[in-house]
């Protein structure tokens, strides 16, 4: 199991965004890549993980790999699917998910009611430049990556973050895009730390 | 310097594409992603890098990183540079590039014409999930991939980029998508192979 918890603090937290214009709705563009670099990969679907997009600190939508139809590879589709999930957000009542398409849900969480909902048995860290080398860590069975959109974590979820989990590791010298560092982050666990290929 | 090759075998070749189905366009949504994953790190341009974007095995679309300007991360803005360039095709006339936007340039060239442009000092290498495992390989100090779209290489480009590399190297074991693979690639190169962080 891998889960991803992307943070947009700018992003949408209404469907009253413009397809034509996803870098001015909260830089949707840059979510909506996290979202199919966490979950797609040549010709499929990483069946084996969850993906968080915390919108705002007040709505999260989660996109089930094991259970999810309908992602496809560009931008526009997957913001298409955000979009229709924010469209039933009045269906989202107290920590109550609504399956809005096939394995994709919303639910009223934040930063931290999402954190606590993870699963216990996995290894939470926070992707960051200033962490500690990933080459020099062991991979973990179960891992969840939390990253912040083009922003850096804002101190408040900052501490949030800190709350759940001690560990930063750092994926390289150069601070990447979200999508990116994902895609990396799934390589070093597809070849158990840069060793199996 | 780093380069990288993406071979668009059904990419356009005319701008007569619309930005509202990036995908129906030959997968210019994937090239587009290409393109960004090349060049972009976040908030700045890898001013090292030359990507050459192959069209259809008949226009070539070159980003320079060292004079590039107007490179944003989404695939709609990166589409519409494409098309930019693509409006001006009639001026691109034999070898000689028609420079269509800052750092953008347009060529009437192939791949097996663009593969020979290629500065000679590159070690160019083919990446595909049948190679040699990259982790096992010394990274160049001038590297140049070359990468198909959402399909294989078809037969006759497969022997182009044979005629000019006979290294091919795997990322790991699950086939990526190409804009992944260029960021894996990318950090390979940024962590002088996974060692320095």
């Amino acid at each position: 199991m891998r889960e991803f918890i992307i943070v947009g603090r700018n992003a949408p937290t209404a469907p009253e965004f413009a397809l034509d214009d996803l870098p001015g709705a909260g830089r949707l563009d840059l979510l909506a890549r996290c979202v199919t670099a966490s979950l797609l990969v040549s010709h499929g679907i990483r069946d084996d993980v969850r993906t968080h997009l915390v919108l705002g600190d007040a709505f999260t939508v989660r996109f089930d790999g094991d259970s999810l139809q309908g992602l496809n590879p560009d931008e526009r589709s997957t913001a298409a699917l955000i979009r229709t999930a924010l469209e039933r957000r009045d269906e989202a009542i107290g920590h109550v998910p609504v399956e809005t398409s096939p394995g994709v849900s919303l639910v009223r969480m934040g930063l931290e009611t999402t954190l606590d909902s993870l699963t216990g048995e996995s290894t939470v860290s926070r992707l960051h430049e200033d962490g500690t080398p990933i080459a020099e860590v062991r991979p973990p069975e179960k891992a969840a990556f939390v990253l912040s959109d083009h922003t850096d974590l804002c101190p408040e979820d900052a501490a949030v973050v800190k709350g759940h989990t001690g560990l930063t590791v750092s994926l390289g010298p150069r601070p990447l895009h979200a999508d990116h560092a994902i895609a990396v982050a799934h390589n070093w666990l597809d070849t158990s730390g840069f060793d199996a290929y």
